[in-house]
């Protein structure tokens, strides 16, 4: 077993074999149209992967796209991480190629590319002693045929990525065209208070992350009431604490946005640390 | 001069050179991370090209993607139309490689595509007795960071426009959240009334189309009053005539939008055929 260097995109498969591009045919490219998902890969096995499959059935689903047969990725997913203890795999899908214009080619056929990529190293001490966030100003796009699927539609994430390079900066919280919270530009937000858990909805503006679902499943089991809901920025300054999630990072407490300072000890640690476990816990049996 | 069959992509430049793919780490494939814009070439030169050139610097500086030098373009649009009469000609251009994650790299530099294809035949009937449109459900996209510009988060209109396949449906009409029309899948959209024209904002959804800038300019130079503002659907009944505007197609006034049935007799022919002439003028000196 070997770990990823943290330089190189090391491991590339289009469609099933080795390569390096794609025609500028592809409609990802030409209009975003397609999706992604992004696993942590650990001791060989990807991390909540029924989760991830489920959410890009549902994409192609809306998107209209026929999937490449979702058995197939088990075993290309076998050869690319072959060896490799850790890493990040993405999976990217596109409906194929098409000519100039909206309208998706009747044949078209959708085009996978899978690639694997180092593990990022985020400071253990965010996972401790939480992590500072701020505010970003370019607003969540809205689209309520769009929002919680992972299509490759991102400007306004990576726009709102763009506001900062502050390194001591995690992390950014984006608000939708009506001002309400939606989460950050790569995690969705959690708020802990008097009421238990609640976190933004996600049918307008926004993407289901796979950790937000695996979130308010643990919740349920404990018996932690979860909404989701409207959250408005007066509601991330009256609640108690804030974590967000994400598939590779996890859980991250919150110990400041802006000028706002949290109080890591009155988050609920034990959900969070158990969250945390099952997040990046591999797969028992892969393939 | 020659004009391009109707089938084939023909012609293709990647930063100057001929090529036929992008690498995967283009970030306009992983996130629609870029711009495009198409034009229109007659006569082997091409339309509205200061207004087209204007609106890509303006995407650039949205975007903050540093664009190729523009004084290139010129150069290389008359290596890829040399000997071709007509065309349609797309200028793509994304931020460049990345890595994953949001973050733009600090040191990418553009990319730039530039294809040519067939000019689409539409009827000549569509031009002199109008054609028919529908409603589409599928929203427009808000974002006021985004709105306007031709970036490559294309998603709304590609879904919308998956919506009909009746070749005899030319275009369909999209509304944003809040219900306010916005334009075509591909067309901006102009209503005529006792009041002059008016024409939905492009500040929350929708793009800013050349040929509705050329006829707003046009209708002021004709002392025609035109309110760039909110489109109500029962603006879209009361109207006297509707037309769209691409810079591709030029002008096509409405005959039916649904069950609703429009006269032609109506619209202002003259302003309709100036614009049309005025949109499908090649560039008197080129390059």
């Amino acid at each position: 077993m070997t770990t990823l260097s943290d330089t190189a995109l090391n491991r590339i498969l289009i469609d099933g074999d080795p390569g390096v591009g794609l025609p500028i045919t592809d409609r990802g490219l030409n209009y975003g149209d397609g999706l992604f998902e992004t696993l942590l890969v650990r001791d060989g096995r990807p991390c909540q992967w029924p989760r991830h499959r489920r959410r890009l059935e549902l994409g192609g689903c809306r998107l209209g796209i026929a999937l490449p047969p979702i058995e197939l990725l088990p075993d290309e997913v076998g050869v690319l991480i072959r060896g490799i203890s850790e890493g990040v795999l993405k999976i990217l899908v596109t409906r194929g190629d098409g000519g100039r214009g909206y309208a998706p080619a009747p044949g078209a056929v959708a085009r996978r590319v899978l690639t694997l990529h180092p593990v990022p190293a985020y400071p253990a001490d965010w996972y401790r002693n939480g992590i500072a966030i701020r505010r970003c100003d370019t607003p969540a796009t809205e689209n309520s045929a769009l929002a919680g699927i992972k299509h490759l539609n991102r400007l306004d994430s990576v726009l709102a990525r763009a506001e900062w390079s502050d390194p001591g900066i995690a992390e950014g919280l984006m608000a939708g065209p009506d001002g309400a919270i939606i989460g950050g530009t790569m995690t969705n937000l959690f708020l802990w208070d008097d009421s238990g858990l609640s976190t933004p909805a996600v049918d307008r503006c926004g993407i289901a992350g796979t950790v937000r679902e695996l979130a308010i499943e643990m919740a349920r089991r404990h018996g932690i009431p979860c909404l989701e809901g409207r959250v408005s920025p007066d509601d991330l300054g009256r609640a108690r604490g804030l974590f967000l999630t994400n598939s590779v990072a996890g859980v991250w407490p919150v110990r400041r946005l802006d000028g706002r300072q949290y109080d890591l000890a009155r988050l609920p640690r034990g959900f969070i640390e158990g969250l945390q476990r099952a997040a990046h816990t591999p797969e028992a049996t892969w393939p």
